[in-house]
């Protein structure tokens, strides 16, 4: 038996992320979870960001952004920075955060997530709430502590963090292909 | 300290789900994790699909599509319906599911999936090897089995699948805020 609900954007897990932009010697942070994948050749990103946002002006500005994938044990970091503005503090500081600089775009990398991936805007779309920034990725990096035996990104030791029903949930078990 | 690595779409975990299309008449299956929610109000969800895919034919002309979300114990499925094309097969009767009517679209739901939402395309862009449909959430159907015990979606009952890594994942425990 299916139960109907009302139109929700509670019942998808997407990726609860921190973003970084940068534009004329100022730079921020936002959390974000309207993201996901949308291309693979060339690949490419898309974030939903609300107008009202501080880091929306500084996006469009500068045209790059940061896709800084936190580890599970930064849940405080990720309310910090979607809840209070970067026009009124330095999320930087408020979180111990480091600023790294990136290989390809202006917006600095977090030092603390594991995962940094670079990108540049190509498209723009306007849905209601939210504007669609769709970044192509230029480079990855990623921390030494999350590689595995042969050097590649293993994504257990990384431990992203996903959003769904309004709550932070961890990465689970690899499932095996039978 | 950082290592550097190719541009790539391996890094972000995204939700994997079965994507349900139709029209004149026929139906298809088609895996995806090139999907995420992209704004709040209305509330929207963005799928990528290949132009040369069967179900990217059949969603252009019904413009309409349903995003079932597979349990975690499916995952033969998931790689049946991501592999095969349905020019060829019915998914349905591979996969043992059973077709349920939507509240709202023409597009079938898919019985053994807990979550099904259905949604009608508001937009579309071509990106490369990906076209991106963006699709208005119109209703959700959940299973009863995955209800809590004051009638709303446990996802945790749900189990979703992310995609990274080119491997499969389970969802995680619920991180708890500070």
């Amino acid at each position: 038996m299916k139960k109907q609900f009302n139109p929700s954007t509670l019942y998808l897990a997407t990726p609860t992320v921190l973003v970084t932009v940068a534009s004329g010697g100022r730079d921020n942070i936002i959390t974000l979870a309207w993201v996901g994948t949308v291309n693979s050749e060339p690949p490419m990103i898309a974030i939903g960001v609300r107008p009202s946002r501080h880091s929306h002006g500084l996006l469009e500005k500068g045209g790059e952004f940061v896709v800084n994938i936190p580890g599970s044990g930064m849940v405080r970091e990720l309310d910090l920075c979607g809840s209070k503005s970067g026009r009124d503090l330095d999320k930087f500081e408020q979180c111990g955060f480091k600023r790294i600089p990136a290989s390809k775009v202006g917006a600095p990398l977090i030092d603390r997530c594991p995962l940094n991936i670079e990108c540049v805007v190509r498209n723009k779309l306007s849905l209601g709430s939210h504007d669609l920034f769709i970044g192509e990725i230029l480079a990855v990096q990623a921390d030494e502590a999350v590689l595995d035996d042969k050097g590649r990104v293993d994504m257990a030791k990384v431990g992203p963090v996903a959003f769904s029903g309004g709550e932070y949930w961890g990465l689970g078990a690899k499932l095996p292909r039978k």
